[in-house]
């Protein structure tokens, strides 16, 4: 998508044809800058210091990593260190563990004359795949905005979003925001409530950013307004993205979205999540007590950035000095909340029948 | 309670015995500093300004105006100026005006001569009437709280609160947070989720501060925060304040307090309100349709108050630069969300026969 008229995607191979550039998210929206990795310790710092961030574009980041350790040591012994060293960069996205088995299995039987080469070609075929996973799940979300639409003619469509599953958490489009884009540029009137999402503002700083720089109409509120917008009828759909989600439909996605889940259902709202098919974990039955939930530093709670008066970013505290702060990152959303998924081979209800009937092949295999 | 080992309550007589003084409420949490006000022009300032916040403090503050006012002038044209003077501050407050109005009947039928002593014992009056109604909301939620306790004898209890509704919004005590400081000071492991409470914080700035303040443990959390830690058993239960109870029970306070109940109900954590009975109207039966909804300013959503790295506070902006934002500040809690309503009189259920039962004169009064 576009930034300053310039089509970008999220990671691209740099001008000498091997190493890796980024968009720097923390950077976001106060200035655009754009990152060089060079070695796999900082494909990993940039993971973990959420440089970059969004569960596919962590699983290309990776991808790119594991090519990067090559270029230093195509040994197996190498390969193995920095499947590891990626791996627990952060604990909660399945698609960096999906990436990095696939990476696992294309090179580890290669001879490592064959491994850099082949692994470079790999993240870039991860790359463009995600292009298209969020390309179709675009296309099948549009059918849901085009239905409600088509039940109010002429008026304004009100979606609400919580946390960034937009193009700057993919390779390009987004996962949650690709129905919101091809909506928009078929002649829609999409407009877009945006959850500020605390601690770490993904919201009000990346989905109000891209939104604002593709033309979508936008609002940004606190995480704390969604409820009584929907009571008010003020919120025709909500669709957010995922982590990961359980063969059953439970959904883990940005603390805070199941809160918004309860208040769709408490109000009648149609609740759906965006999810390309790597997100899906199998072998999971119930999200609430078997998905691990990160806690991240309380200094995302107690501090945020932000533009100072002075025109320079900076962090700010905003609690009183001495309190602790806990900041658990991610909650799970029943599936019983959720109406709808939104994969790139259609619209699920979330349960595993759901899920099976369209991914009878990826179903089968946790069967075994 | 206590700040820095040492007891205050928000407003107080200062050592001349005659002027007023205060906590300046703006410089919370990164500075602890009074204020004295000595012409009743400084009162109204203080309550305009938001130095002072909080409905009964805010009403308590205008009493001490009058008195004030009158040290000046003692004549009826005098009076109603200040009485004019003050209620003009902050037009919408019901405390402001219900303080103003028992200050002019105590005081137009007396000689000019016995004003001003009267005026200082109505005002000191009105105070300490706000501190036994709080302790009697706070003895009633104490109630809850030893039954929870009893419940899992030795364990930590965990209680859930969302903005302000402590000792700095009254005179003393608080209304949601007595129960917690009673319960404390009594020896019951008590632990304090401290929602920030976006966009204001007033969560994260004032109630982080006056727990931390009088030793109370607490932990800061993200508004999106709660439903996780309901969903894992970290929350035995739920008090907020309110700004509006309906007769059936329905209960408007600072917006996001609907989701915490939703998430309360979906779990099975008990959810309490605490009042005193003049916030009840007795005129509504349907909160979320007929409560209004202020809506605030959208600088609030897009900058926030924060100490700086080089450690003097300011406003810095968090949301994309040219995103527009909204700011509904309360939302409407429907009275089948709350558990009980913790009153002056005792714990009520959140419908017409719960409040009638313990209010019946008020009830009455309104049947009519």
């Amino acid at each position: 998508m576009k930034i300053g008229g310039k089509a970008y995607r999220t990671i691209w191979l740099g001008e000498d044809g091997w190493s890796v550039e980024v968009i720097d998210q923390t950077k976001l929206p106060f200035s655009f800058e754009t990152v060089r990795l060079s070695h796999v310790e900082e494909a990993a710092d940039a993971i973990r210091q959420m440089t970059v961030r969004g569960a596919p574009l962590i699983g290309a980041t990776a991808a790119y990593g594991v090519a990067l350790a090559l270029r230093a040591d195509a040994s197996d012994p190498a390969l193995e260190r920095a499947l590891a060293l990626l791996g627990a960069t952060r604990p909660t996205a399945v698609n960096l563990r999906w990436a990095l088995a696939r990476m696992r299995e294309r090179l580890i039987e290669l001879p490592a004359a064959e491994r850099i080469a082949a692994a470079y070609a790999e993240a870039a075929a991860i790359c463009d795949e995600d292009v298209a996973l969020c390309r179709a799940i675009g296309e099948h979300g549009l059918g849901l905005i085009r239905a409600i639409a088509a039940g109010k003619p002429g008026k304004r469509i009100n979606i609400l979003t919580h946390c960034n599953a937009g193009w700057l958490a993919t390779v390009d489009w987004g996962t949650a925001l690709a129905p919101i884009y091809l909506a928009h540029d078929e002649g829609i009137p999409v407009h877009v409530w945006v959850d500020e999402t605390r601690p770490r503002n993904q919201g009000a700083a990346l989905t109000a950013y891209e939104l604002g720089g593709h033309g979508v109409p936008h609002t940004v509120i606190s995480d704390n307004a969604g409820g009584h917008l929907m009571q008010h009828g003020e919120v025709d759909m909500v669709i957010v993205g995922t982590d990961r989600t359980t063969a059953t439909g439970d959904v883990a996605n940005k603390i805070g979205t199941y809160l918004k889940a309860l208040a769709a259902h408490d109000n009648g709202v149609p609740f759906y999540v965006a999810l390309p098919s790597p997100t899906i974990d199998w072998s999971l039955r119930d999200g609430v007590g078997e998905i691990p939930i990160e806690e991240r530093s309380a200094s995302e709670v107690t501090h945020l950035r932000g533009l100072g008066e002075d025109g320079r970013p900076g962090n700010f505290q905003v609690t009183a000095p001495g309190s602790p702060a806990a900041n658990p990152a991610f909650d799970v959303t029943p599936a019983r909340l959720v109406t709808g998924l939104v994969t790139e081979r259609g619209v699920a209800p979330a349960s595993f029948e759901g899920l099976r009937r369209l991914f009878p092949e990826l179903a089968q295999e946790r069967a075994k």
